[in-house]
């Protein structure tokens, strides 16, 4: 998407034809920044220190370093310590597995003078393939702001997103704004709410850049606040993105989805949930039964800003004697998601919604 | 209530025996600092920077803010200049009002020799009767909580709290927090889950630093974390206060404690609002017509907290091209609300419910 009237994607090789850029997002939403990997440690690092994130991302960036190791070693060896290296970067990550099982196999058949080449054109594959299932999100989820517009009579479609699941977490578009850029690119006149999304306010930081780069209209409120909004008939429509979601249609999704999903039930306002389907755990049925990581506590008795000297700091919030509890992810039940939005269409989150687009990976 | 082992309150007579003592709750949670007021001015000047706040603490100050000015000039034209000049520090703050016309009305018709002597005689009182009232509701409140524990069969009782309606925003006791201070000093064991309560955070600097003090067992969380913890079967029971509830037991309260309650609603846990009277509003019927007041969008761009240095600064938390809104409060309707906890009991959150405890204000 645009930043600063010009196009981008998350990662992209470089003008000299081998090098690897990319958006340090541990800058944002205060400088835009972009790095040049050249190493395997570099790929590592920069995955390791968040400067990529998002399981999209990660997975390409894993890909890409796969590559940058065969350029300067082509050998069996590096391409194991390869994997090896990038594995143990973020090891819960889903898609860094799938993208460092996909280049291995890709490339163990081929001569090591092959590899090199064929490593940097895999991972051009796995981005482009990224970017197509999230544009045909966009596009399905695109008719669902129209309608959500065509209802209200016209005027401006409000809708409202938590956390970041936008370009910045894959490759372009994003999942849960992939919709929201396609309307804005077709001229729909939309408005978005973003939940900040503490405790790593993922939505102030990168959600409302982005759609300040691209020009989407748009405002931060905090995580408090949906439920009155739509009260008050200000939200015509939520949309959220998804780590996890069972075969059942349940979404394992940033703490604090869940109450939103309650409010726009009791509201009456559509809740839809963007799904890429590698992201549908076809083993589970039971939402409630995902264990949920509990992560450090000082993200939520710290929290990183721009202090007035311009410089980043982390500020303490919380009083000395007092702890926290920090669990990152809730599960919304399929009972209050209006729809899913994937790749192949819309569909009732249930066991037979996902069945009916996606047979072949329910048996 | 304790703070370091001793009693305190959030107003006192200073050992002279005429300046008023406060805790600068500016400074909280990171220190522990009291002022005192030694004239009218020093007294508005604390209520309008917020050095005191919630609207009983208010008042209060504002009944000491007369006697101050009453013993510099007891005068007629003094009076009314005490009362223009507080009343004008916030003036949406109903308690405020309530407490300038009560001392008003009580010291005009005097003469004005014993006007200061009575001036802080009925400010004692005005403090007096807070603290009363804020001691039966804990006691109201005590007996859900002992019920909660025999329930689910002994054990550590956990409750959930939204914002701050403690003793720091009281002369003592607090609101929701009085049953909890109860049922510590009983001796039955609880922990409190404390949301930090965006955007002004006051559960994790105020709500936190009190129960620290007093040495109740506690977490702080995030506001999205509430539902999980309530899907999960951690939470026993929510206990918010309110600013203002309708004659139907509609809960207005600080934004997000709608959510809350959509989530303890969905998880069969109790949620009850501790409720003194004088903030029940006999003339309305509908909690969602009541207006909600929005606020400066700085208090979401940025947040204050204690640098590395030890300084307290304000950070920048959104990008500079993104706006924010910032409503204050929600509205929770009665028909989310388990119970509504008063000085003169509990009681159902209905016109019926209502009725029948203030049967002669209902009329």
């Amino acid at each position: 998407m645009k930043v600063g009237g010009n196009p981008y994607r998350t990662i992209w090789v470089a003008a000299d034809g081998w090098s690897v850029e990319i958006i340090d997002q541990t800058k944002l939403p205060h400088r835009f920044e972009t790095l040049a990997l050249r190493t395997l440690g570099e790929a590592a690092h920069a995955i390791k220190s968040m400067q990529v994130r998002g399981a999209p991302l990660i997975g390409a960036t894993a890909a890409y370093g796969v590559a940058l190791a065969m350029r300067a070693d082509a050998s069996d060896a590096a391409l194991d310590k390869a994997y090896a290296t990038l594995l143990a970067t973020r090891p819960t990550a889903i898609n860094l597995k799938w993208a460092l099982d996909d280049m291995r196999a890709h490339l163990r058949p081929r001569p090591a003078a092959e590899r090199a080449a064929a490593a940097y054109a895999r991972a051009g594959v796995i981005c482009d393939e990224d970017v197509a299932m999230n544009a045909a999100i966009g596009r399905n989820g695109l008719a669902l702001i129209e309608a959500a517009r065509k209802k209200k009579g016209g005027g401006v479609v409000n809708i409202l997103t938590h956390c970041n699941a936008g370009w910045l977490a894959t490759v372009d578009w994003g999942t849960a704004t992939a919709p929201l850029y396609m309307a804005h690119d077709a001229g729909i006149p939309i408005h978005v709410w973003v939940d900040e999304t503490r405790p790593r306010n993922q939505g102030a930081s990168l959600t409302a850049w982005e759609l300040a780069g691209h020009g989407v209209p748009h405002k931060v409120i905090v995580d408090n606040a949906g439920g009155h909004l739509m009260q008050h008939g200000l939200v015509d429509l939520c949309i959220v993105g998804t780590d996890r979601t069972t075969r059942t249609g349940d979404v394992c999704n940033k703490i604090g989805t869940y109450l939103k999903a309650l409010a726009a039930h009791d509201n009456k306002v559509p809740f839809y949930v963007a799904l890429p389907s590698p992201t549908i755990d076809w083993t589970m049925t039971d939402g409630l039964a995902i264990p949920i990581e509990e992560r450090d506590e000082r993200e939520v008795t710290e929290i990183q800003g721009r202090a007035p000297s311009g410089e980043i700091v982390s500020v303490r919030l919380t009083p000395e004697a007092s702890r926290a509890s920090n669990y990152g992810f809730d599960v919304t039940p399929a009972r209050l998601v209006t729809a899913l939005v994937t790749e192949r269409g819309v569909c009732p989150a249930s066991e037979e919604g996902l069945r009916g687009l996606f047979a072949e990976r329910a048996a």
